[in-house]
């Protein structure tokens, strides 16, 4: 089976897009996805098709209504009713690596694309939808957002990467940044490679990189670092591992 | 002068891809931005053009020479001496609201879009470089990272939102979430917009959104109000405010 990514958006011309090319545009050619962006405004009722109205309340802008995506949502939820429905919002939870491996893990995502300055919060009340947010600032609209939590989830279905990668070490998959990578030429201005890299010695190299990933999360994400520093006190493992510390 | 959006990738046709269409689309053909994106591979030297190589101690995947990096980016630099240079990778600080702002205000950005297993880290040391995250999760390469971080930039360039949608008001321009928002009909499945909004009471509307934002802000992302309070904490009027309380 493929993987269903279904998008409900005011712009279906933005996908498969970007998605189109390389990796993921690969697997959409070989049917490992496939892509079904639904436009919005064929649910809207009046005779301009409108999709959204003035803030109530006051305001700039404008907001997508409830009712015609409700009508978006349920056509959607009745094409694809086993894969999650989320909607890319600034106000969602923020998007994470463990969610992006459920998602990949599972028959597709329907993604609903807000724009303007939103959608009628009534939606979410009425509706199984997830908020998501890709990150704390602003895009033009959802679609951006919907098109990189389809590619986070395309690379990791099956046979995309190829065994070569297996993603298996990569950022956040610890909770940790990746340790820094290094290739040829082994010196480039005056600049050389770790040494221990070039030892051949791999448990050492395994100890180096796993010290080298934990201090630069600690440097340079102390939130990431907080979190996994409290994961791991949680753990079996973690509360072993503080006890002999002592 | 147009903002100069520079980009240096192995996929250049990726660009503008999404940015073509709407707001941005419509900024680009106005030439309130202009969109360039470099082949890294012209920078190779060898006959097969190669970018990547293996990682120095071993491991899956490529990873992206240091030496054709510097030399795409010393043209790079030299063409748009003004322009910060970002590197897209999990490994960088997170972009925010802040960062956004201050790009957009500026003559432009360029950007590398790392790929395969990552950039060869000697690069960050020996150029002004500024490693940038748009989240949590891993993407198949830059690319997506690069359009987020235009599409955030661009719709804040002067004259492309329009007068109507200052952004003033949105999600983390105040350190917080946006408020709900709401648009007719008034009544939906039973379900009514807040009585407040339709008072017309534009005081009271005012200190609705605020208590609402602040109640979505700690409920749905306590990180985000940890960091708001301390902010405050910090500011001549928060330490009054906090004194008054006592």
């Amino acid at each position: 089976m493929s993987f269903a990514a279904t998008i409900l958006t005011l712009y279906p011309e933005m996908f498969p897009g970007p998605l189109g090319t390389s990796l993921a545009g690969r697997a959409l050619a070989e049917g490992k996805w496939v892509c079904d962006p639904i436009q919005i405004r064929d649910f809207a009722t009046d005779k301009h098709r409108s999709v959204d109205d003035t803030p109530a309340g006051g305001g700039a802008g404008m907001v997508m209504r409830a009712d015609v995506l409700a009508r978006a949502v349920d056509h959607a939820l009745e094409k694809r009713p086993d894969a999650p429905l989320l909607a890319m919002t600034p106000r969602g939870r923020p998007l994470t690596q463990a969610r992006v491996r459920e998602l990949a893990a599972g028959p597709g995502v329907t993604i609903l694309c807000g724009r303007f300055e939103g959608i009628d919060e009534r939606l979410f009340e009425a509706r199984p939808i997830e908020p998501v947010s890709i990150g704390d600032y602003i895009l033009s609209g959802g679609e951006m957002a919907a098109l990189v939590t389809l590619d986070a989830c395309i690379r990791l279905l099956p046979g995309v990467m190829g065994a070569a990668s297996s993603g298996d070490e990569e950022s956040f998959e610890s909770g940790l940044l990746e340790y820094p990578h290094y290739t040829r030429p082994p010196e480039w201005e005056g600049r050389t490679i770790p040494e221990v890299l070039r030892s051949g010695d791999h448990a050492k190299i395994e100890a180096w990189r796993k010290t080298m990933a934990e201090n630069d999360t600690r440097l340079r994400r102390p939130d990431l670092w907080e979190r996994h520093e409290g994961a791991r006190d949680q753990s079996p493992s973690g509360a072993r591992r503080q006890k002999k510390e002592r």
